[in-house]
């Protein structure tokens, strides 16, 4: 087993589902998602037990869904409730539901054991909806690459000097050690750069008299969801860490959804304490995070590619992989735990 | 192995083949077809012993064919006649011959024993060359799907009302049984559906006065051959079904040649008893069968991608799969006779 | 084993490189070339030990390439000599380096054992820098086939006639035998086409008066290189075999470079001993080698996928292939050599 299956995955903004039915697949499941008549979003295992029709090749009929080759439906829970030519509806006559939360605009489907469907456990931030703060939802960052590799560049603040030198970072970080915290339920990895020029948005938005301070703060949590915290202050202010608020103040948010081990989509949003309800800045965001992406992007897929191919040598580990060792870790502990559950 | 051997295939429609060679490829055997300057269409294995060239890369000369690479030249039963620069002619030069028999402006290949290859086992139908009945040649479908699944669909009047609803078939049928008779050499399924408007082509040419009587009988004959007659008569005339052929019919043949395990040509062609002569009437029925043929192409293209995946639950089987069961169980019959035969 | 490895490869024509960094892969090996300021090419395994990132996505400092995700350095030896954020460089830090020649405007690439890597094993040929010849490079012909049979090819003069019969041949030479010499260290085969029409570009520049003397010379030295010697004269002079310099002689020269089991690299380049100094003549001749051996890559990749095909039959062993037997013959030798120096 390659994927943490007892959590929640987003699976997609809650804008993307309607009554045409969206295929997708998740952690290998190929899944059909719909919003029926009730206004409710529903997940069912995407394929007619009949001849294995993909059901999202089908039509929705109030919160039912038929079946494009013979007409068999189904309802949101993925029981059969009609046969067209015969009346008797065999038990067998099933797909698999999974359990589907739309919160924060943002529809999570849980791909585990329903019975641990804990809606608590599902990620979120104070500053989500709260309207100091300017939320808004970008793209599905679409990677040909494993998701360990992806959620490892994103508690990773050493390659911004060098991938995002034009957008995110600059080469007055290269030297600089990175930090990491790792006792808490999420691991953290951080930078201060201090005084040193504004970058790409802030330089444009920060309205700075002169240097700046600025952090980049990773926040992992397992399994897939990441949180980047960024931003800048005028140095002249000596803002402390826990005062850094008080700066222009950006969080990225990264929700990975592994499809399958050579392939993830990682939808993006982001909030920020500045320019709130300025559509405008929203967009100019979407286009710097849109290069930054591709750029990480970019060496994601290169590493998939290097990585299909025999190794030579025993891999080099670095003082700035700390946070993605520790990642690892945890992963292959859930991993090992959910083994032990199946066979228990 | 998953083919029947000891069949004649349609190789393609008799104006396809010229001294242009043509490659093939059915059950899984590389073939060249060439019509010599006898007028006979040759089918030879298309590889060259020599090097490999497919000698469907080579050029015509009268009845022989060279080789592309180091000219090598076969007649049409695959004897070697010429080796360029040598004089002797070694008996391992020689290449696989198929037998080939054209009728009804089809060519037809045998792929099995060549011992075996009886023209009377060629399929035929008594409207073929009547000319009280309009034959016209069609497309060869080509389906990236599996030859079995591709006969099940033929042997289905059940989804006709779902995959074609504004071509062949319409909702007023949803619910309407299907028949069966398996005690004949043809497997049979047909649905009548009474007292209901006329749809598609029948709409445009039937000329009727109300609702009409109409019907899909579908004949499949092992191992790749179908028959789907369908038509419609007023209802007013009360029809019974020995005396259909007084109404509009059409029968639509469909030639079914596998090309390997996930790919089948299907060629069909289709007769009327009505505008008997009349080719804009032909064009238009070409027309309709592209648009209904490619709905069922979407379908088994979808299903193939499916059965690449592991299936997690046990197939759902329907009281409308009847036919396609039989069908199935007969082919199962021909291939443990034709391993029998082999090892024996 | 299926590459020779103790041999000089042609990496590319001397002008391909420079401060980018450009990647191969050569007998699957993926392989950074980039020249350093010091003007000389270096040759790195394309992999960064750190996280598998290709080198050749990096940039060049001098004489250093730094990986583009983290910034670890390496010079062009392979020794890694920065790691941004860390003081320390661990002994693990490293890439494996290629020994590189740099003559007559080719860079030649020593694949196997470094301290076998022996300069005066590079082929050479007096004509090349003989200001009394005109040496012209050409292009890197890309084929989706194994070296064996692009090998083959270039030992083969029978194939002329029948592929390249507008351009190198014509149907005259179709029964002419091959002659062979597989005596000294490279494998020989010629043929002379005696009181024939001149062809294609010696129509053009020989000038002659009335039929020609022709002759292809093919020289194969192991494992990957290919002279062929090919040329006119006017039929009146009767030139014995020795004086065909006196006639118009063009050398093309092949160097394949493996890519991997099922794809060559074919440079090619020509030298004539007439035309010297006009560039029109040299483009013209790239012209007509570009058709001719684009059907040479017509017939080596449909070859390519036959052979991936299972064989029915065995193969046709011919007269015209004993200069393709000794070369097979001896490339087993050498892998056999080359699995006990392993081993020992």
């Amino acid at each position: 087993m390659t994927f943490v299956e007892n959590a929640w995955y987003v699976a997609g903004w809650a804008r993307e589902f309607s009554e045409t039915p969206v295929a997708a697949t998740i952690l290998e499941h190929d899944i059909v998602f719909f919003r029926g008549a009730t206004g409710a979003v529903s997940a069912l295992e995407d394929r007619c037990p009949h001849k294995g029709m993909p059901l999202s090749r089908g039509r929705l009929f109030g919160d039912h869904i038929q079946c494009g080759y013979h007409g068999v439906t189904y309802d949101g829970q993925g029981h059969c409730v009609r046969i067209p030519g015969q009346s008797n509806l065999p038990t067998s006559a099933a797909v698999r539901s999974y359990p589907v939360v739309e919160r924060h605009a943002i529809v999570w489907v849980w791909m585990g054991d329903p019975d641990k469907a804990d809606q608590s456990r599902i990620f979120d931030l104070p500053q989500l909806g709260n309207p100091a703060w300017h939320g808004h939802q970008g793209d599905a960052l679409d990677l040909a690459a494993n998701y360990l590799n992806v959620a490892e560049n994103l508690v990773d603040p050493a390659h911004v000097s060098f991938v995002h030198p034009t957008t995110l970072g600059n080469a007055a970080s290269e030297d600089i050690p990175v930090e990491f915290d790792t006792s808490g339920e999420a691991i953290v990895a951080w930078r201060w750069i201090r005084q040193a020029p504004a970058v790409g948005f802030f330089q444009e938005y920060g309205n700075f008299s002169g240097d700046v301070d600025r952090w980049h703060y990773y926040f992992l949590h397992l399994p897939c969801t990441a949180v980047i915290d960024f931003g800048s202050a005028d140095s002249a202010r000596a803002l402390p860490p826990e005062r850094r608020h008080e700066g222009v103040q950006i969080y990225a948010l990264h929700f990975m959804t592994p499809v399958d081990q050579h392939r993830t989509i990682d939808r993006w949003m982001h909030l920020r304490n500045t320019a709130v309800g300025d559509d405008q800045v929203s967009a100019k965001m979407d286009a710097m995070f849109r290069i930054a992406f591709n750029e990480d992007k970019e060496i994601l897929e290169a590493i998939e590619l290097a990585e299909a191919k025999p190794r030579q040598r025993r891999p080099l580990k670095l003082a700035i992989d700390r946070g993605a060792n520790v990642y690892r870790a945890r992963i292959n502990k859930l991993l090992a735990d959910q083994l032990t559950d199946k066979s228990a």
